[in-house]
């Protein structure tokens, strides 16, 4: 799995007008209307993580919760990062 | 709920070995076999957290959970995170 080129990463988050890019990695807050839905949600995206056989950082703060994807092997963003983040768009928009 | 006067946080520090203090919040980081082992400690946690209506941060790093408690509404460290923090650890432990 190979890092992406800048302009592909570029390009990718053209796609993505939910995420941020920090540094090496990607990133989104989204908000639920309390810890249960935000829970409900962890769980959902747990599943998938586990499907896709890749892990964002998950930081749980009450009804908001923050993913950071990145590819620690690859040392940058692959298109791992961007097709989970693509799968987290999908289920988080219904 | 009132801040805790610092030799009290001190004297409740030493009764949690593993959590170290962090500014105005306790901290600790448990490790697991896995994200399937992490999660389902996260899921028995948020259990907790919703009965105590207190609600740690909670950072998923994998197989690594990171907790930060603290009573945002007293601005800083207040009873009800060690008593919480205390619930964590004897679940913790078994």
């Amino acid at each position: 799995m190979d890092r992406l080129a800048d302009e592909v990463v570029e390009e990718r988050m053209g796609q993505l007008a939910e995420w941020t890019l920090s540094g090496d990695s990607i990133q989104r807050t989204l908000s639920f209307a309390d810890f249960k839905a935000a829970m409900a949600f962890v769980n959902s995206l747990a599943d998938m993580a586990e499907a896709a056989n890749h892990h964002p950082d998950i930081l749980i703060r009450w009804n908001k919760v923050t993913l950071t994807l990145s590819t620690h092997d690859a040392g940058g963003l692959t298109s791992r990062d961007f097709d989970l983040a693509g799968k987290i768009e999908q289920a988080s928009t219904g």
